[in-house]
């Protein structure tokens, strides 16, 4: 799992560098906002990480998903926490989230061997 | 505004009775599930209502968003917290959740006036 | 009920008309394949109101799920029948569905009021 | 027709302002740079707009299809070559676009009776 | 083909074995809601499969497609009775669902040869 | 890349045999439906190819959008022309494009590279 992890980061950054290289000043500037959204403001960083991971979840996007559980493992959020996040997005989202849920259930266990 | 509101509410729950009387017990095992993912837990029950407004928003129903935000003003959220959580919704689900955003404001000055 | 189902069908079929009238042949040979798919075939045509339903139901469409709703009454489904294939589409879909489900029980009921 | 279309661009644009006054330094940035992507570069624009017409119409937005629908009139574009957008978001889409198509035809004759 | 399908019911179940130990009740509970849906009740198991199948279909879940899919092939549908429920899909979810419906051909091939 | 991307092609064109061998007439309907809505008409071919390919990426369909950049590449479309459709599809469609648009990015360095 970590191994895959390790992959899809690597690969994710790769082609970040190669969007932002060759894209247009609008490219940039969309990805600067998707950044901008998720610092501390009126709401924390952390809130924020979890309201990333829920919306990632009830749209089905596995690589948000996993980017967004990353990020909120590292805010501090516990498991249980993140359960039930989780689990609001089963419920909004139906059974069509759940094999988006248990490869998040899948990476979240690997986050947590990895940082053991 | 809050007139049009009313008229909401009054029709969700005449139809809620409806579904919960017509409906299978399945139907109604499904209505529980949707109510207790937004009780306290590890997770308390006004984080949970600004997850549900985010899924909601990303997933563009403007009577989920309503639902969430009138839960949201009760929990105690302030407006730019709410218009924090909005910009996740309107960057990740894109300009395509601008009509839903744009009716979300209006609802809130609504709520905001009604509550006065 | 039956009120607004009239004018739903008087518009839709205006606006069908107009389509019809004004499309190009590719316009016209799409919707008469989207009639295609609904006859007895391997499958009997009522069975295809069904799948009609749900797939209407999970993709959130209002108007399509009015049309087989009707279409499904029509072809001697009963709601309790129809209520099942509404768990599915509430399950697989989510809460998200919701809004789309209690509007379709007031139509149902608006549609056996009519029948009677 | 025309009248619900003046409706609706009032609607619009009251709560556009409501937004903008309201919202975040985020929130701004984000529809400005949905203002951004219409405007000539590499692609003149009223070829943007007719890409905006078919994404709108696929992700069935009524607000979004219609605003578009009304820059493309604006741009030049024959009745017949957006008919030919709109049959490729009706393929790609498939049959629950058919509502939204339905009515962007409305809203197509409506624009031209205006403008006569 | 059968090598992958294996493949995938072995991380499928791992998977939901992980999740079913580690979820909160709510997760269980709608586990069990989704298993539910379809038992025979006033539509038979078997029609209840065809529903999924297609509703997996429109929304493009490929995870979900082949699960019904195994489970409308030991229901007794025919190859004919699954390309038409496959049409359905096909027209009302539009050609972003074509990559699908080629996988689920490939699969539905899969799962033939297995069985003979 | 380029040899996945000819794997991407080889199973595609494999799969789609098969449909068209063993699919019904509704099946072949739609497949010729889905080439004709791409060819020259009162818009040219290629502002067409444009078109399927935003719609296939505010969609976050993969193979379709591969499908797309592959025709707009052979159209004659520049980089920075393709580079402005993609802005369009991130900013409609939300940063849960991006994924999408960074295997798009990713598979347009390809095809130059092949083409060479």
């Amino acid at each position: 799992m970590s191994e895959s992890f390790e992959a899809y980061r690597a690969e994710r950054a790769r082609l970040t560098e190669l969007v932002l290289e060759e894209g247009t000043k609008t490219t940039k500037r969309f990805f600067n906002l998707d950044s901008a959204i998720y610092r501390d403001g009126a709401l924390p960083a952390r809130t924020k990480e979890l309201l990333g991971l829920v919306a990632s979840a009830v749209l089905r996007c596995d690589d948000c998903i996993r980017y967004h559980l990353d990020q909120s493992v590292h805010s501090g959020w516990s498991d249980e926490e993140i359960h039930e996040a989780l689990d609001i997005a089963l419920v909004i989202g139906g059974s069509i989230t759940i094999p988006h849920v248990r490869r998040a259930y899948g990476d979240l266990e690997g986050l947590r061997e990895t940082n053991e």
